[in-house]
């Protein structure tokens, strides 16, 4: 087979099969073909996109271009959840502790954060000697052992989509819905799992703002996992101001174990958490309906189990496990800090995403380019929310960072996010729907 | 300005302005724009094709990535001429001493054999010590003392030209009209020429083996000329036989030379060369119509001073100028020959020119890599063409090369090139169209 001949069948809008779309992930992940040939390619993918079986073909064949994980050993549903990526979005953190803790066997692969969202990784990284990356073989160990383990993509798993992830930004052909589709659900499938929930977002802190093309997204993610035999949901969530009242590393990661102490977590960050685990544990079968799932995730979160997964996933993946305790003693905090408070009297009307995921990029708690390392202890505490009161005075979020500079900048970034009034505004739904 | 910008304009389906297109063609020569970018875009430039003002301008910024010739000192118009390539398409060796005899001067660049296709340099270079790498500085003084120079792309000219095509080639995305016509032309702007005569060929040898699809790039190549201020003309010309008896270096040398000697040619070659001739004579205003040229064309090599305009050539670039008066004697002719003869009476009906282009270069004469070496001597004599009557034992052609192997081969694949029938074929027009 010749890289040429595919790049004239996919020019000319013809279908690729499997065996092509084969060699096309194989030697993405080997380096046979060239740099060059595989982003002419993608642009030609992306002018003409994979079809449906197309995509489920290249999912699939990036999937196995590395080592695809082996779970057929472990008892009972598999089954991890994927967001498109938020401010703010730490869910993840108490999902899968809650989700295992209900019975669902949780391998979650995450990724770190770029631009102005952030990511798991860097999150669970926050608490100290925390380690995310782990050999197959260990991640297997653990979830017989324990039923969790939260771990980044390691070289082996997927190598063809890490190849073409990198290629298709450096080409400008990221935004094709099958090229997306094929790089999520490559690493899921990887995974070997039997169940997905995906949580999909829209709005201004999302990689997709408008609705419509999230929810183009989702169908499309569903009906290629499908053909992938991977049962799943998808949730569409809006992003157009940050999840929960922490943006941040560390003080993500000390907002979740806090739920999972059986605090009383932010009303939005608890109805996703709630939401997404339901359907996880029904997916894992250990639930009839996704509501029951529900009630067995709120189960798990009072009777101390899922803060007792989390406890078991820090001590096997070398963390200090008495951040599980006493999360603000042992988590990091920035040294600087800086109030922002309100002016006069109304309602806070916006907090824009975006504009405040960047802000904790500046802050220090983010990255502009894959290559840069982060702060665990910078970011924003939220102390009020769009559709809150404001009183003269009152504290909207304390910031935190390790450089004065930046402090001031991430401050006035942040500042630039709000806007007050004397209405309060009008609330959007969070879950706009859930598509099965 | 970022190429990533540029690839979403181009992606997008939107047009370029000067300043864009003088920054991808400066990036592409310069190397500041890696290959995955540049071949990202080619791709969304084949598919979302440059417009006429957008190939003009690449054409222009491609040709003033490099050096741009400046004739503008010499007196008189500067007239070169463009081949789309052939089979036995030897005509620029005789025509570029022609015109030049008539008084027009002469800058003709050319190209290497690859496939299927001879190329001038290859066949230049067959006369012992002739040089086609010339500076700029050395052309000019040739053009000035002889008004007639033949040589190669350097480094300087259009480099960028000189990246773009090695990486279309890779890239699957040659055969785009807009960036066809900018690659020749930028050749042609930078030589900074007054007029351009175009071969456009169509037929099983040539590069558009479709009619149509030829006189679509002989119309591009007209509206781009015109925009970049060079008069210009495109021949239409069959190429689904080889253009007159020889095919191969020394033996299309030789052809050329005894032709200038005043030895009457094949009648195909010579009415391709007399129509070629009185264009470039015309447009370079030493004719007031371009059957005045043709007339001028002949009586130059009557009286023999295109002959001396090859010799004065073939002094000044270093060239064996024996050949000039005893071809035969001083070309190389390689030392196994084989025939091929008529097996019974009838007519030769046809002579595939794409089969005869691939055997010579099976024979040494041509490359099938752009690294691989000529052999000078190798090639084709033909004694009968396509309507020749055929009287078994006929001679039809005579076949050189050093190799014994590839001698039968190269015979194999040659005598798989004709049919021969008891009627004589339907004989196609040579030169169908000559678009203005």
């Amino acid at each position: 087979m010749r890289m040429l001949d595919l790049l004239l069948k996919k020019r000319s809008g013809e279908e690729h099969d499997l065996k092509e779309l084969e060699f096309i992930a194989n030697g993405a992940a080997s380096g046979a073909i060239p740099d060059y040939q595989l982003t002419a390619w993608l642009m030609a993918a992306f002018l003409n996109p994979l079809s449906k079986k197309e995509t489920a073909y290249f999912t699939k064949a990036m999937a196995l271009s590395g080592k695809k994980l082996n779970l057929k050993g472990l008892k009972g549903g598999r089954v991890d959840k994927h967001s498109t990526g938020g401010v703010g979005d730490g869910v993840s953190l108490a999902l899968a502790p809650v989700a295992a803790a209900a019975g669902v066997i949780v391998p979650m692969m995450s990724g770190r954060g770029l631009g102005h969202t952030g990511g798991t990784l860097d999150k669970l990284e926050a608490v100290k000697g925390f380690k995310v990356r782990l050999s197959a073989d260990r991640v297997y160990k653990q979830l017989k052992a324990t039923g969790l383990s939260m771990f980044g993509q390691t070289a082996e798993l997927a190598p063809s989509d890490k190849k073409l992830y990198a290629l298709r930004d450096a080409s400008c052909t990221v935004e094709s819905l099958p090229l997306i589709v094929a790089s999520i659900l490559s690493k899921k499938y990887a995974e070997d799992i039997t169940g997905l929930v995906m949580d999909v977002k829209y709005g201004s802190g999302a990689f997709l703002k408008d609705f419509k093309r999230s929810r183009e997204l989702a169908v499309a993610l569903i009906d290629t996992a499908k053909l992938l035999g991977i049962r799943c949901v998808a949730v569409l969530t809006a992003m157009d101001e940050p999840l929960g009242l922490a943006v941040g590393n560390g003080i993500e990661m000390e907002q979740s174990i806090r739920i999972l102490r059986g605090e009383k977590g932010p009303a939005d960050f608890m109805e996703v958490l709630e939401v997404l685990s339901g359907w996880m544990i029904f997916l894992g079968g250990k639930a009839r309906t996704p509501e029951e799932g529900m009630a067995k995730a709120r189960a798990v979160i009072a009777d101390g189990s899922a803060l007792e997964k989390m406890r078991q996933m820090v001590r096997w993946q070398g963390g200090d496990v008495r951040v599980v305790d006493d999360p603000e003693k042992f988590l990091p905090r920035a040294k600087l800090a800086a109030e922002v408070k309100a002016v006069k009297a109304g309602y806070l009307v916006k907090m824009d995403a975006r504009t405040v995921g960047h802000a904790s990029v500046v802050l220090g708690a983010g990255r502009a380019r894959a290559e840069d390392a982060v702060d665990p202890g910078a970011g924003i505490e939220l102390y009020k929310k769009p559709g809150d009161r404001l009183a003269p005075g009152d504290l909207i979020a304390r910031i935190y960072s390790s450089d004065a500079a930046k402090l001031r900048e991430g401050k006035k970034m942040f500042e630039s996010a709000l806007a007050s009034g004397s209405k309060p505004p009008k609330k959007e739904k969070l879950i706009r729907e859930i598509i099965k």
